[in-house]
């Protein structure tokens, strides 16, 4: 049998850091801690690989792995000082999932093993603590019976009639009979009682029994975990995040310590640096005589770690180091002994008992992007990381939420804040209120901003969380489900904010005196945990110095160009000032959209409905000076980079009327009569306009267009020049098949080049070039270079016609194709390498073995995607083209693939 | 300075029959004629690459060229005894063009050349006919002007503008100012006063002087018939024929023998064998005291050539074996040397002058479908030729013609015959009356059959011709244009009609005492000569003897499969009739339509408009019983043949009403309200369908839809099992563009398998494959063939989405592309080699790399297509399916490919 079991405690382990693969993330960090001399609870981890074989072996475990198991245990009671399953000197475990990559939340757990009729006596008398001892055992058999009993026997009870449910409310009743209050108001003798009460419970529920026996409890834990990953919120968790099913979870056993022992018992997390800021300070939470889940589940608001980091809903509250100093030095001590050995900042979970610490878990700490932004630029400058370890410390996703918008502070100052909760998510939010997640779903799929405001969150709200613009929940603290997620995905949050209370029955939402309905608008400053009742104007967030900083170290390690897709002087300026080197496409459509776009918009107009050459030269005469004005005005912000105008490319039923009003007042302005205008509109309608009359096939179709086009950048070009200006221009034909096309319409340039040249006395230098977004165009691109110099792919429109994937059509298919695992992931966001993937390779081979210089764009959505960006890195794009927005992160993207190609390349050597 | 000028004449020759490339068909059929020793007028060729040359060189001929024309000219005044431009013994020379594929009457001839005032009197002299000369110098001053002096120089004139028709029109007024009926009227002093008439009407019209210098006129000449190479009329015809542009033409130019010297002359044009109906029966016309084009214009109607073929038109009037019987025998004896010497039946022009024949022209002739195959199997049986050049000889398009229908003979008898005329072209024709080219394309474009009525046919009216389905004249013989275009195509054609009248400008159609209109309908048995007043039935023509014993030949030189495209038992009994070894494409979705589809309809619009899973496998179970009729029928005429059954493919939406009145009462009769049924038709349309919801998709997203489909199948197989039958099911998934979808499939297939299995206990075995019709699916070929047992390339969709040619869009597209020479032919009919063709080969590649033994089929429309086959045999496809009547087609074009290798490789060796 492979080894399956790994043990960890007093200061040696079998694992390390970097046996994630193996140990989950938790179960190696815990390895490593105790390397590092930690106090960490002795335990072990039962291997990824026994999860796999779990699966494979129909849901049993390997044979001999219990075997393994009594063996490790063997060792941790000796590390312990204590006997599991001992009658004097019992030992307890929990039982705990750990994969990989963290999921917090998605699985399940199980504490206290170990408690039955043979060991509390034994428990009692050692603790000398009988309530405790009792408050465990309820404790134990309703997450068994939840957890092992339940959901890992695939019973699937409907909503609100499972038997953590059912527990839980006869524990209610039991306190509301007793007129308790509080939970810590049960005394030992209700606790022996409804112990006895659920587990009869249990019975008639579950048809069958709590196990009275801790070796049998042990083995339906270790197998209820491998379970749990295969848990319904556990799949569509790593859905989200992309985690591959076949991953699979370890499980740590380790020895309990209690934090609910008493006053000098306790329980905590905690950051090394602020995961919000990125500030360099020791952040955290932690509650006096609680359980770990106590904190995480939001349910009491917990006190702060320190008093630098109190803030207005904890001020009052006593803090670790003003309560227990010698403990919190302890962990200051151990937070650094940790950032030394890891580099990095960490989120750690810790327990007091009886007055001795106890390290739980350690891993990197999921942070906002501004926080990564900020950790990696102050660690770079303590020396602790390299400045291309800084590059490497911001995801895209991060550095996307860094250029996320926030509330307008000038705005804001105009608005009154209404309710104050914990700043658990970056940026800002405006949105109507969703109290369900279904209905931020609705309102996503309607186009409509949400925040999403609920009492507190939990895994069966990520979709909803997904949804919305921003989270407010009445409870929880920084560490709370909703906290974790909405930092992991860079989502503005707000938790714990007292002030609010929802009912759920009415719809209504109380903030201190305000009231609000489902749909009412608020507005979240996540950095600070303001509320606002009304929306508040919003704002960029790059000002940040740090981020022009760290784009500077990023474009040290940029290897291949970055352009932009722009239309506008405007929006080139946004790009040039992100680091764009040029544009890579130049929509000149663009010129008639909006309100500026009416006048040019009626000479098209007048052009498409025209009846011969004549007229459409005519019409094309009068929309030559709107193209010129276009295309002179972002030729000038590029000065001297380079602009690549894409020919005009839509089918040209895209510019004329469609209802009928709008066909009857255009032809009454043109003097035609409303049939001649519907049948005109009529002839240019499709059945797949998506490969009809569009690109370059309009230039063939009509020359006219082409010419008007080429006259217009020409004398744009001459008259720049004299101005004294240097425009780099490129004309680039759209959806090209063959090199034929190609001389087609260059004859047409030439021709033009030589009148404006003769016309202006000015010599016109451009380069002629195609996009490469058909797969003909892909097989016979060596022919296609015998006259484009350079090539843009168009890898939208080449992943429709490659995958027979109308891009309007897919969200039909797309989805479907992703859950039934046919596809990983939608090909318009994520570049299909296999195929998409090889024709753009094959098409650069082709062209480059025709001209070896021929410079390769791509300037499809996936120049902006930093997993396709790698692809194209790797592969020898020498630009990739995007959004203004998308800059930075596909500059980010280079430079990662760069610097991880060199340390390959090192690892190689 | 390359060889320009290749001489013959005088039982001698410097080129020969198989240099046509460089000489043209005539100029090399010449010098082979007179390497046989048979009589013709010396002369000269000037090559193909001399015109290649000459436009090269900016329309100027080679330096030097003129130099070796004079050198050849001085080797043919020796053989013909005369001299070029001596005022004593004039030689005169024709000036005629000579491609490398015969294009007849495209390009432009000058006679004559040679007649000035400085050789006028030294003809008249010699030939003691002052009137022949002047006639011929008339002559040849209409033709220099119009050739040389007009069309060359690039002149457009209007409409009915051009110097020949007012050089005509001149004529004609000098005639009814005379009160002459016929040309020959004409004494020597009209001609001269006319020649006269005729220079000064040149110069007016086109600002310079007819030369009077004979060196002038024959460079003028030899200019001009290059430059008519780049005519309209020759472009236009090169189109159509898919002749390449860059081939150019040959000159030739040959001495000038006359058939117009009196009634000793004569020139006549003769078929060795019958071209209608391949009959060994020597066929031709004549004209006394006449020159070529006069036979060949259809302006007089000729006289038989022999007594065993004339007809009713011609049974009154003198053969030429009665009126010059030796010359006749002469003829005969050169009949037979050609016939030998070409081992094919050939295309003759002669001319007699005053007693003494003169070849002036020999190609292989141009013949009906049914002509092709008489003659192939006749010249197989007379040892002229081996069976597998029998294959060679019928084109695809001359099969296809053999498989076109004919009057029905018994209804024929029903109706009466209202004209007669001659049987220029096969098969029959039923259409509607058009006058002019323009409206046979206009009928043709809106879906309707026509008939082209003309007084004669020109080459302006090829496009028209080509539109309808039958062509009928007034005027014309045999060898006219109209005979000779059709016969080229194969087209239905009666020519020489005299009861025909047509008023162009009432628009009214007389034939005998019948009136028509343009509309009407008239009917054409072409094989006869017949013209019927109304529409005729038409039945198949493939009960030939012969076409049977053909194809057993075609089929015994065939290496790779033929399946079929059928849907019903019809179709697949046809098929099999016609040679198909299997069903490569069957389409269950073919069961919905027509009157019995009306029943399953109404069950798969109740599966489509299902709301939930459980009416969407009700209403499934309901259509179960119908795909098992229409699976099982088929199966059986199948028996034992291979059955690729292709997964349901179409787009949903085609099945549901599309107007509100067949939405209401789609509505009524489901109990459905009119919203709810608009809403669901019009959630499933998409906005590019063919990249939408369909193929493997809808099995994907409702896998219940292929289950049912499994089970139908499977069932079927097994209960034809259970009768004795063989059936041999292949089981076809649509639109593949990965693996994991056919893993998807397959599954189900398997447990349905297992479950039919079990309940017939029968063994079902069944081959499970994929049609590759998206690229990506070349791309991933391997992965794919790891469960893909075969591939179906279908080529339509291929091309769509490789092209980014949406099918129903292209019409816009596609003819203009061909016409700027941006594509060579249409995608759709004719395989794009090199974008598709490279997709195809690569999957295949790919795919046999995966499993060598992948069975490879083609069942697009490209299946048909000879080309198309011609690329598939040589790059291993094991088989292409096609519709039932292209199965003969594509034996043929399979053979012709295979026969041609082996000759390839012997020649090799």
């Amino acid at each position: 049998m492979a080894k399956y079991v790994y043990t960890f405690g007093g200061k040696t382990a079998e694992g390390k850091a970097d046996m994630k693969n193996l140990l989950g993330g938790k179960g190696a960090n815990l390895a490593e801690m105790c390397l590092l001399g930690l106090p960490v609870p002795a335990g072990m981890t039962i291997t990824t690989d026994c999860c796999t074989a779990y699966y494979e072996n129909n849901c049993e475990l390997p044979n001999g792995l219990m075997d393994s198991v009594w063996k490790a245990m063997a060792k941790i009671e000796k590390t312990m000082g204590a006997k599991y399953d001992d009658p004097d000197n019992p030992l307890l475990v929990s039982c705990r999932s750990g994969a990989r990559s963290s999921m917090p939340g998605m699985m399940d757990t199980v504490l206290n093993i170990g408690l039955c009729s043979k060991t509390i006596p034994g428990l009692v008398e050692k603790t000398n603590n009988p309530r405790f001892v009792y408050d465990s055992y309820r404790r134990l058999i309703m997450m068994y019976a939840d957890v092992v009993m339940e959901k890992s026997e695939g019973i699937e009870p409907a909503d609100g009639q499972g038997i953590r449910k059912q527990l839980d409310d006869m524990l209610d009743e039991f306190k509301s009979k007793k007129g308790y209050k509080s939970d810590t108001d049960l005394n030992t003798q209700d606790l022996m009682k409804l112990a006895e009460a659920f587990k009869l419970k249990v019975k008639e529920v579950l048809g069958s029994e709590f196990p009275d026996d801790a070796r049998a409890q042990l083995e339906g834990g270790i197998k209820a975990v491998f379970k749990s990953w295969n848990g319904k919120k556990a799949i569509a968790y790593r859905r989200i995040e992309g985690i591959p099913d076949d991953w699979g979870t370890a499980v740590n056993v380790q020895a309990m310590v209690f934090g609910n022992m008493g006053n000098k018992s306790a329980t905590g997390v905690a950051f090394t640096r602020n995961p919000a800021t990125g500030e360099n300070q020791f952040y955290g939470e932690w509650l006096i005589n609680a359980q770990g889940e106590d904190v995480v589940a939001g349910i009491r608001t917990p006190n702060p770690l320190n008093d630098a980091t109190k803030n207005d809903q904890n001020r009052s509250m006593k803090s670790l180091e003003e309560l227990m100093p010698k403990i919190y030095k302890e962990l200051c001590d151990i937070r650094h002994i940790l950032e030394q050995n890891y580099h990095d900042m960490l989120d750690i979970e810790f327990t007091i008992q009886d007055g001795k610490l106890y390290m739980l878990q350690c891993r990197v700490g999921k942070r906002t992007g501004v926080a990564a932004l900020t950790m990696g630029m102050d660690m770079m400058h303590e020396g602790l990381i390299d400045d291309d370890e800084v590059v490497m410390r911001l995801s895209p996703a991060q550095l996307t939420e860094l250029l996320h918008p926030i509330l307008d502070a000038a705005d804001e100052k105009k608005h009154k804040v209404i309710g104050k909760g914990l700043p658990a998510g970056p940026g800002g939010a405006v949105g109507k209120i969703a109290l369900t997640s279904e209905k931020a779903k609705e309102y996503n799929d309607a186009g409509i901003n949400s925040i999403l405001v609920r009492e507190e969150t939990n895994p069966e709200d990520v979709e909803g969380m997904r949804a919305s613009e921003g989270i407010l929940t009445a409870r929880g603290g920084m560490t709370s489900h909703a906290a974790l997620v909405a930092r992991g995905w860079g989502k503005c949050c707000i938790v714990g904010c007292d002030d609010l209370t929802i009912n759920m029955k009415s719809g209504e939402v109380t903030i201190g005196e305000h009231k609000f309905k489902e749909g009412d608008t608020l507005a979240l400053n996540g950095a600070k945990g303001w509320v606002y009742g009304e929306a508040v104007a919003m704002v960029d967030a790059t000002e940040n110095p740090n981020f022009k900083r760290f784009m500077a170290i990023v474009n040290k390690y940029r290897t291949i160009g970055v352009r932009t897709n722009a239309d506008t002087p405007e929006d080139a300026m946004q790009a040039v000032a992100f680091g764009a080197e040029g544009i890579g496409l130049f929509r000149i459509e663009h010129m008639f959209y909006g309100k500026n776009g009416e006048k040019p918009l009626k000479k098209l107009r007048n052009m498409i409905l025209a009846n011969t050459e004549e007229e459409r030269r005519a019409a094309l005469n009068e929309l030559e000076p709107f193209v010129k004005e276009a295309a002179k005005g972002t030729l000038k912000v590029m000065d001297g980079m380079p602009l690549t105008f894409r020919l005009m490319d839509p089918p040209l039923h895209e510019f004329v009327p469609q209802t009928p009003e709008k066909q009857k007042a255009v032809a009454k302005e043109r003097g035609m009569t409303y049939e001649e205008v519907k049948a005109r509109v009529e002839a240019l309608e499709e059945v797949n306009p998506m490969m009809g009359v569009r690109g370059v096939r309009l230039g063939i179709l009509y020359p006219e267009i082409s010419e008007m086009q080429f006259h217009a950048l020409f004398s744009t070009t001459a008259e720049l020049i004299r101005e004294g200006l240097d425009p780099h221009l490129e004309i680039m034909v759209p959806l090209t098949i063959n090199v034929a096309e190609l001389k087609h319409q260059k004859a047409i340039a030439d021709r033009v080049q030589r009148d404006v040249e003769n016309g202006y006395r000015v010599k016109i230098e451009y380069k002629f070039g195609t996009m490469i977004e058909i797969p003909r165009a892909t097989i016979v691109a060596d022919k296609i270079a015998e006259v484009a110099e350079f090539f843009s792919f168009g890898t939208n429109d080449l992943t429709q016609m490659t995958l027979g994937f109308s891009r309007d059509d897919v969200n039909e298919i797309v989805p479907k194709y992703i859950k039934n695992k046919i596809i990983a992931a939608d090909p318009f966001k994520t570049l299909d390498k296999e195929g998409v993937g090889e024709l753009v390779l094959e098409g650069m081979k082709r062209g480059r073995h025709t001209r070896p210089d021929l410079k390769c764009g791509v300037c499809g959505e996936h120049g902006g995607d930093p997993d396709s960006i790698e692809f194209f890195y790797h592969n020898g794009v020498n630009y990739v083209s995007c959004s203004p927005y998308s800059i930075p992160v596909a500059c980010l993207a280079v430079a990662q693939a760069s610097i991880l190609k060199k340390r390959k390349n090192r690892n190689i050597k």
